[in-house]
């Protein structure tokens, strides 16, 4: 698997020489990153951390720090919690890398750490994020964002649009997209993925008496869904459904009509065991739930459970369950 | 404390024998309901009961389950898990009397075990719900729902209307009047409650990037409201804001633009522990946070927690914060 280092200015080589101190990173992860950067990290950590530069992942080997050394940075180029042109630059460097390495079947998937979109912005104007860049290599346009916890995964039919916008998008072809993208993910996985699907409205709209669109949009939705052989129900009130998934385990996932509806719980409920996956994508991709966090930039703060759950979830997307 | 009985074809009767059983119901709390009923759900949970009938707090005593007997039902009209006429008008009887106790200051305000609104329609087919009877019995028109943990309280400016319908009132005075509430209720035991308010649009809008709301609508209100010297804040984006309040302590209550904004975080968060009360009376009210569950109702399966949670906070409402 391919861990991107993220932006050196950020949280990322903390995590990762943290991480492979903790035992999370064996001879089957390989940082794409900086050798310089990371032997620095792990001076400042006081960690006794051996770094192996690894062409591919065949001369991986465990007791050692696998990295594939893109020699984007010097040391002393690199200011903890200070955005940078170079380190905003390195990052996407990684991220290019080992898109197309997991592209070319060279490793399993990618696992990326956090990018700063604006320090990347100063050399690449054009940036438009992390995932996008990745979409892009792939090739693909219709992509979605699942947050993750081990007990359940989450999409939405919109995401960065107003309310009001939300609301229009609630129409058969980008609901039906969506439970079939998070089908197709969790397939991967579990044989028959159980899929909840939200309702728009307060109570899934209690049988029209708060809004139409739950019965005349996202009921014959979900019917044509399940008559094609998905496990597919609802509309579900999402004033319910994640205790049902959650603790009752009930559904595998929760399809949501709009970004609060599912990152309002889904934050507060899964703080520090999130893992972000970009489905859609011919690659596996999963990303830490957090960001560069460039106020507590290697000061040994940053958590590294993320990165452990972000490399689990992938390994589960790329078909190896432990 | 006034404890109403709720519907006895419920979970109410068993919760409130129980919750006796396990010392939460002592001289300070009086059971508005049917002795009769009482003593049948103490049988079948086998608890030695002793049941003291009382006519005002005054008579209650330690040791004994103080029941004010409203003589409304016979043991053997009560059939557990199905819906009555009887049972319906009887559980209205218990928080008509209750009500009017707390309006005459012969208690320090009520909390309700859950009703069966469809039940309670047999015999009165105008019942609007627990909640607008009380209200009508005070004589109040503005009121709100409050959800709460130990943690946070949280509010919302619409509820059970469709989310089209709630953008519309997502406007100044709806909200003021939904912090000014908020405030209200807190303030009998903080003494001066901070008040994040949340967005309409996701991030809150990203400063105008997903939606106008936020920057012209709620950002005004709010400075508005602190101009007037009460401690709040936002707009704040919805994913973030009940993990600052819960888990960094940030406020003490948020208050939500739509229905589920604040359920879906909620309900997954606070279940077994969340309480309901209602704002805006010129009693206390709280309630358990589940309904009449018939269909577990006299198994010994449902939970006192939410009760013995209900109680407290009423006694905080109260001015009696232990």
């Amino acid at each position: 698997m391919a861990v991107t280092m993220g932006d050196a200015s950020g949280v990322g080589p903390e995590i990762a020489v943290r991480a492979f101190a903790e035992g999370l990173l064996g001879s089957d992860s390989v940082i794409y990153g900086d050798v310089a950067v990371l032997k620095r990290a792990a001076a400042v950590f006081g960690l006794n951390v051996q770094i192996r530069m690894v062409r591919d992942l065949d001369e991986a080997a465990d007791g050692a720090l696998n990295v594939r050394d893109l020699a984007r940075l010097r040391a002393e180029q690199v200011t903890p919690g200070v955005m940078s042109r170079e380190a905003g630059a390195a990052a996407l460097a990684y991220v290019d890398c080992a898109t197309r390495d997991a592209l070319a079947g060279k490793v399993a998937g990618v696992v990326t750490l956090p990018m700063n979109k604006e320090a990347t912005r100063l050399s690449r104007p054009d940036f438009q994020g992390h995932t996008e860049f990745i979409a892009g290599l792939c090739g693909v346009r219709d992509f979605a964002m699942m947050l993750t916890v081990p007990e359940v995964a989450v999409t939405h039919v919109s995401a960065h649009v107003s309310l009001r916008e939300a609301i229009e998008r609630v129409e058969p072809v980008r609901i039906r997209k969506v439970i079939d993208l998070t089908h197709e993910a969790l397939s991967r996985f579990i044989e028959r993925p159980r899929i909840a699907v939200c309702g728009l409205n307060p109570h899934a709209g209690e049988h029209g008496l708060f809004g139409t669109e739950d019965e005349e949009i996202i009921r014959p939705t979900i019917e044509r869904a399940a008559a094609d052989g998905l496990d597919v129900s609802g509309p579900r009130p999402a004033d319910t459904v994640f205790r049902q998934a959650i603790h009752l385990d009930r559904y595998d996932a929760v399809v949501c009509m709009y970004h609060d509806q599912g990152h309002a719980p889904m934050k507060l409920y899964g703080f520090e065991r999130g893992v972000n996956v970009t489905i859609g994508l011919p690659i596996v991709r999963t990303s830490v739930d957090h960001g560069t966090a460039f106020d507590i930039a290697w000061q040994g703060k940053a958590f590294t459970d993320s990165l452990g759950h972000a490399l689990d979830y992938a390994w589960k997307l790329a078909g190896r369950v432990d």
